[in-house]
């Protein structure tokens, strides 16, 4: 029997899979950008971001139930690449005083890839027909833009007037 | 003598350097989103979007004049992570009524990381004094956010209707 073509629900399920090993990717890298961070304002966003993203993961566990799938990571080489570019901002610019905007830069490329990635599952959700995956999708979303908007604010206020 | 700490313009410039490469490696992979795409109303939307991008290499090497440097790209693993997903859905979803919605969620993760990197450059142009180079960035910027919200109502109107 020929294999039948991928559709909109196989799309959903392995974008799931995608931002459910960013999302763990990000719980893991957190506590080393609230370490690093310098201004103590800076620290208190990343680590209030980081209980966020532990009930990012669970709502994204949720979802998984509501499609009766097992929650389940597959590789986002995204997610890698972007974080790959922060570790080089740690490393390359420690005892810095640009090191907080360089974290701050990588902070909101994540936060970028998030919002794109909830924007197009919480579409998808409502197409499929799972109007309660679409609102818990939707709430990670608007966490996600609040987020951007704080660290923006940071970065304008206090970061890079010490770092210039 | 000990090497200067890096400061904000090194990170400037690294971060230049990076979008430079991320501009370029979009330059070359829009065609075969173009030839990709199922919708006519999509091939448009990137054939648009490719000549935009041309323009936006053009401001780069104007931002990289302002501040007397040589344009230079820098190897960006955040963009060669994106685009390695965007290839992944070409391959997988080649023949799918679905890979209209997976082009899509592609082209807005790779529009959703220049918005955020343009954002970052934008701010810090400012604080270094280059106004010139900050107006510049942000022409970028809108021009992103434009195409991020065409393609958005794409997503919502056609493409996921024909998926699901």
């Amino acid at each position: 029997m020929a294999k039948e073509p991928k559709k909109l629900d196989d799309l959903f399920l392995d974008t799931l899979k995608d931002i459910y090993f960013a999302e763990k990717k990000i719980l893991a890298t957190l506590p080393k950008m609230v370490k690093a961070a310098q201004s103590p304002e800076l620290k208190k966003a990343f680590e209030k971001h980081r209980g966020e993203t532990e009930g990012q993961v669970k709502r994204l566990e949720q979802v998984f139930g509501i499609i009766d799938k097992k929650p389940q990571a597959k590789k986002c080489d995204a997610i890698l690449g972007i974080a790959k570019e922060g570790e080089e901002i740690m490393r390359e610019f420690k005892g810095s005083p640009a090191l907080d905007a360089g974290l701050l830069s990588a902070a909101q490329a994540v936060e970028h890839y998030e919002i794109s990635r909830y924007g197009t599952l919480k579409t998808w959700a409502n197409d499929l027909g799972h109007p309660d995956a679409a609102r818990l999708l939707d709430a990670t979303l608007q966490e996600e833009k609040k987020t951007d908007a704080a660290l923006t604010q940071i970065a304008e206020a206090v970061v890079n007037q010490e770092a210039a």
